[in-house]
This record gives C-alpha cells, sequence and structure tokens, in this order.
C-alpha cells in the first residue's frame, strides 16, 4: 500500500499512527499541495527520519509514485481541488476536512467521487476518539432513548496560526474548520435527520487573525422534534491542561450521555452515572486502509461525510446572513 | 416585619430560609392563590408548625392580616394578577417566575409595579447560588474578557407534576418556567445586551404530562456580536444523584468560567483551573427583606426581571413560531 503526502497544513499526522498497524505500508513521497506552503520543517520532523523523500510538485510526485493513497492536507482552499485530481487519478483519498471551503467545490467533489471508484475519508479523526465512540454507540443502542437534546462543544487555544487562517478565502472560516467536528458528532449521532441550522460567528477578539471568527455558536432543528447545539470558541486559556476542550452531551427519555474530558459517562432511569468503557482502537487512517484493502466498513461513509461538509457550509451561510437555512426535508 | 403566603404551587419555602436570619420576621397566614390549588399539605408541613394561620380567601387575608410583604405562589397563571393586587394594596413581592405567562400579563404587573411604590423580586433564587454568585463576579470583573460565548443548562427530572403542568394556559411552557433560569443568567452575565433569540422546543417523551416541552433550546444573539445558548430539558434521569443539573460556561478571550456540580472553575492565559471561593450568604428572601426594609441593593432589580420575563416569552414565542425574535435593539 503505497501512500504519498500532499500538503502539511492540517492533521496528515494522523496516518503516521498507522505505523506498524497495517501490514506492507510504505510511505513513498511528500510535496506541498501548492506554492504558499512549507511543507519541509513537517517533512523533515516526520517523514525524512523514514526515508521518504520530498517532491518539488505534488502532480509529479503522483505521476512517478502512483500511490494507492493520497494524504491530502494543504491550504484549506486547495483541498476539494486535490483530491479531485486524486479521484481522477484512480487515487483513494485521506482527506483534511471540511474537504470544501465553498459549496461549488463541495458539489464537484462530490460529483467526481460519485464518478469515481476511489475511497474516500475525512479526517473525522474524532470519531476514533474512545469517549466520542463510546458516547455514539450508547446512543445507536437506544441507551439514552431519542436524543432530544444535544450540545456539542468545541474549544481550543488560539496559539499560534499561519497567514492561512486570517483570510476567508484560504480558511474558509471558524464552523468549517473547527465547528465541523461537532457538526460531525450531530450528524452522527442523530443519523443525519437534521431539518435547518440557525448560526452566529464572530471575529471579535480573534488575536489580530484577520478575517478568522473568534468563536460562534449554531442551533439545529432535528427531524425528530428535537433540538442540538454547538458551541465553537479559540477562547480556551493558554494555562489551560489540553489544547482542546470537547465535549457532547446527548438527552433523551431514558438518558443522558456525556463526553467530557476523554470520559463518556451513561446515567439512565435506572442506573447512576457510570462511566464507559473505552476502546483504543488503531486510529482512523489505519481503518481506512483495511477499508481500502478489504472493504471493511469504516466508521464515516463518503455520502455522509460530503453531507456533514455540506451542513458545516449551510451553518456558516447562516452565521454570514443571519438567516436559518434549510438542510434536509427529513 | 409581617409576611403572608399566597399558593403553594412554587418555590414559596424559599421564605423559609429567612426564619432565624432576619430579625422581627413575623409570618402571619397562608391562603390559597385560587379554588384549583389545594394548599392544606404544605401548610401542614411547613406553617402549621409554627403557628401560621390559614386562611379561605387570599383577599380576605390581605385585608386582615395587612401584610408588609406577600410570598406569591399560585398556579402560575394567577401569578401576575395576584401580584398585581398585592402592588394595588401596597404590599411588596417576593414573586415565583416567571411572573406572567403572557405578554399581556406582563406588561400590566410592569405597568402596574411602575405605578406603585412597591418592592418586587422574583425568584430567581439561582442568582443566590453560590456558584452561580461567584461566576458572575468573575465575568463582571473582566476576569475572563467580554464573554462571546455562554452555553446555559437547566436539566431537570420528570418526577411527578401536578395537572397545572399538563396545559399550557396554566403553566406557560418548559421554557418560561425551566428555562427562565437560565435565561437569567445569561441576561445577567451580558448586561441583558440581547438582540434576538431563535427557540425550539417539543413536547415529545414528556411522559404524557400534555402539552408540557420535555425539552427545547434558545439562541440568543447578544449586543457584542456573540452568541449565547440555552439547553433545556427534563431528562434528568431518575437515578441521577441530583434533582437538578444546572450549568453555565462563558468564555472570552481572556478566560472561561464555568459552573457545574455547583463549583465554579475559572481558567485564565496565566492561571490554570480554580475553583473560586464560594460564598454562602443568607438566601434571596434574607436579601429581599433587607431590600424592602432598608433600601439595600438587591442582585436582581425590578426593572432588570421584566425584561428577563419578557425575553422568556419572547424565547417561547420564537420556539412556538419557528421564527427569530428580535427582543432589545443594542
Amino acid at each position: 500500500m503505497k501512500v504519498a503526502f500532499i500538503g502539511a497544513s492540517g492533521h496528515q499526522g494522523l496516518a503516521l499512527e498507522a505505523v506498524g498497524k497495517v501490514a506492507e505500508l510504505e510511505f513513498r513521497g511528500m510535496a506541498a499541495g501548492g506554492p504558499e506552503e512549507d511543507v519541509t520543517p513537517w517533512h523533515a520532523r516526520s517523514l525524512a527520519p523514514l526515508g521518504v523523500p520530498l517532491f518539488d510538485d505534488w502532480r509529479d510526485m503522483l505521476d512517478r509514485v502512483k500511490p494507492d493513497v493520497a494524504v491530502v492536507a494543504p491550504w484549506f482552499h486547495r483541498q476539494a481541488p486535490v483530491a479531485i485530481e486524486c479521484i481522477r487519478r484512480g487515487i483513494h483519498v485521506f482527506l483534511e476536512k471540511p474537504m470544501a471551503l465553498v459549496p461549488e467545490d463541495l458539489e464537484a467533489l462530490r460529483a467526481a467521487w460519485r464518478g469515481g471508484s476511489v475511497k474516500l475519508c475525512p479526517m473525522f479523526a474524532l470519531r476514533w476518539a474512545p469517549a466520542f465512540w463510546a458516547a455514539y454507540q450508547a446512543v445507536r443502542d437506544g441507551l439514552i432513548g431519542e436524543p432530544l437534546v444535544l450540545h456539542a462543544q468545541k474549544s481550543y487555544r488560539m496559539g499560534d496560526r499561519s497567514g492561512l487562517y486570517a483570510a476567508r478565502a484560504t480558511y474558509g472560516g471558524t464552523i468549517p474548520w473547527v465547528g465541523i467536528h461537532g457538526i460531525d458528532w450531530i450528524h452522527w449521532f442523530t443519523g443525519g435527520r437534521i431539518l435547518d441550522v440557525t448560526a452566529r460567528h464572530t471575529a471579535r477578539d480573534n488575536g489580530g487573525f484577520g478575517d478568522m471568527e473568534s468563536s460562534g455558536m449554531c442551533l439545529f432543528r432535528l427531524g425528530n422534534s428535537g433540538t442540538a447545539t454547538l458551541s465553537i470558541d479559540y477562547f480556551r486559556p493558554a494555562a489551560a491542561p489540553t489544547h482542546g476542550d470537547d465535549r457532547i452531551r446527548a438527552a433523551g427519555s431514558r438518558g443522558v450521555v456525556e463526553v467530557m474530558d476523554g470520559k463518556a459517562v451513561l446515567c439512565t432511569a435506572s442506573e447512576p452515572p457510570r462511566l464507559l468503557d473505552l476502546e483504543a482502537g488503531d486510529g482512523i487512517f489505519a481503518d481506512f486502509l483495511r477499508h481500502v484493502r478489504g472493504g471493511a466498513p469504516l466508521r464515516v461513509g463518503a455520502e455522509e461525510a460530503f453531507s456533514v461538509a455540506e451542513l458545516a457550509l449551510k451553518s456558516r451561510e447562516s452565521a454570514d446572513t443571519g438567516r436559518t437555512v434549510p438542510f434536509r426535508g427529513r
């Protein structure tokens, strides 16, 4: 299984987690995703020690390496165009989210994927975070009843960020970049039965990062008459113990399940709060390679991922316009 | 200070907390707030041991006892009319929230209060919960910067409920009854700078309690460009350790403050998470009596309380209609 890396502006490091877990895995090359990107520091640190060569041009690399799988994490506005080119060449794609920054790019990517014959996995790595996987299974198994009220949270440190974050054209916005994980959890936990979204965001107090929104909120009306909200911010203090503070709480008439601090807690009518067992697993990229190789089911399907990405862009549209934006009719 | 009780359908028990804390406090009588209400069990348990007589008719009681203060907690649709009658008689009012179930009643109450000369305090007792008070002070003192993203939670057990809850006409809805506390925190923490509200609610899985909404969510657009959300549900499981699970989290560029499990935690850029010191205080009713007696400032002003009550009714209107409802212009 030959793997090539295009870009180092996101979570391409997820691919490294599969080393030693998947047989016959070969990292064969790396290239920048565009002229604006310098991937040499990441290459020197992460791939050079493994003897993986650096190429000047990603298309040239694909011509020469002929990889089975591309790990695509360029500047964000290039995610869709690079992925489309990989699909056109018959290369499976492990793609940084949100996958596309504008609806036109998302539709072009979806059309290319539907017209091709490759596997695609977005870097929705938090579905592989053990506590979120455990909570999802509790909901899926009906342990809380029908989820009627859900709240998710993504809170990150502001930290130092490259120039790509400062412009909407290259960054896409905080709702698609950070919020998409929470949007994904809500879509996942509710089976995508989301009728519309009402969202707000602001660039106030954004540490001088240009257009970048410091924070925002989304409210989703669910097909089951319930509601879900998502809180997103870059206000996690520097002195906080971790970079991120990821949470979800889902409640229904049978119980409540909640993820916080990397733990999943379930409480039901008959059972006081208890920690759910967590499974570590091999991670998203190892599972994707097995999916490519043998068709093993993946925790996220490509069609579902496109739906999540579309919902992220509609959420941003709602925040930009102030209007409630319809999503699905069910 | 002569006190009379009208109704036993809410948090009239808050008045008992002032016993032994306020000098010359005399409970002089109790009566039902209407023919639908049987206050005898609560009277027998709480006031009869103190020798407080039960009256057949609350107006007759007011004529005879001439109280300084009325504790008003009838069936909810009678809150405003009873309070208006007390104000007309020059009696200070400690009034169950949401104070009014329809805008017309709220406006009549506000007009009566503005035209009278009595003190009024809504039973926003959670402003006196030590952790919420500590968190409020942290926000007020600028420790988190401008709050740009807030999320509040009210989660209660369904439990057994009287018939008043089953009909909108007597109950008012879960947003005004349960949600108003979270609406109050958000109004309080943001200085009431709220531009509009978008809310959803549902009566699904409500345990057979008629119209009563089992759950809902509100999203508030703030005057500072931030956003606040509120989650409300009756899905707290019977096996949970407490009746309620009250929370708020407020974040800004300087830090995050959060209330959960009766604790308040602050984290800033320079300071890892730490518990805020909590003050027990004497409670809302003792403070109200001091306010009545000497004009000492109260944690909630009547005008502010009317604004919160109005926002609760507008939130319900948004949930009923599906539309975003304007609130203030600032």
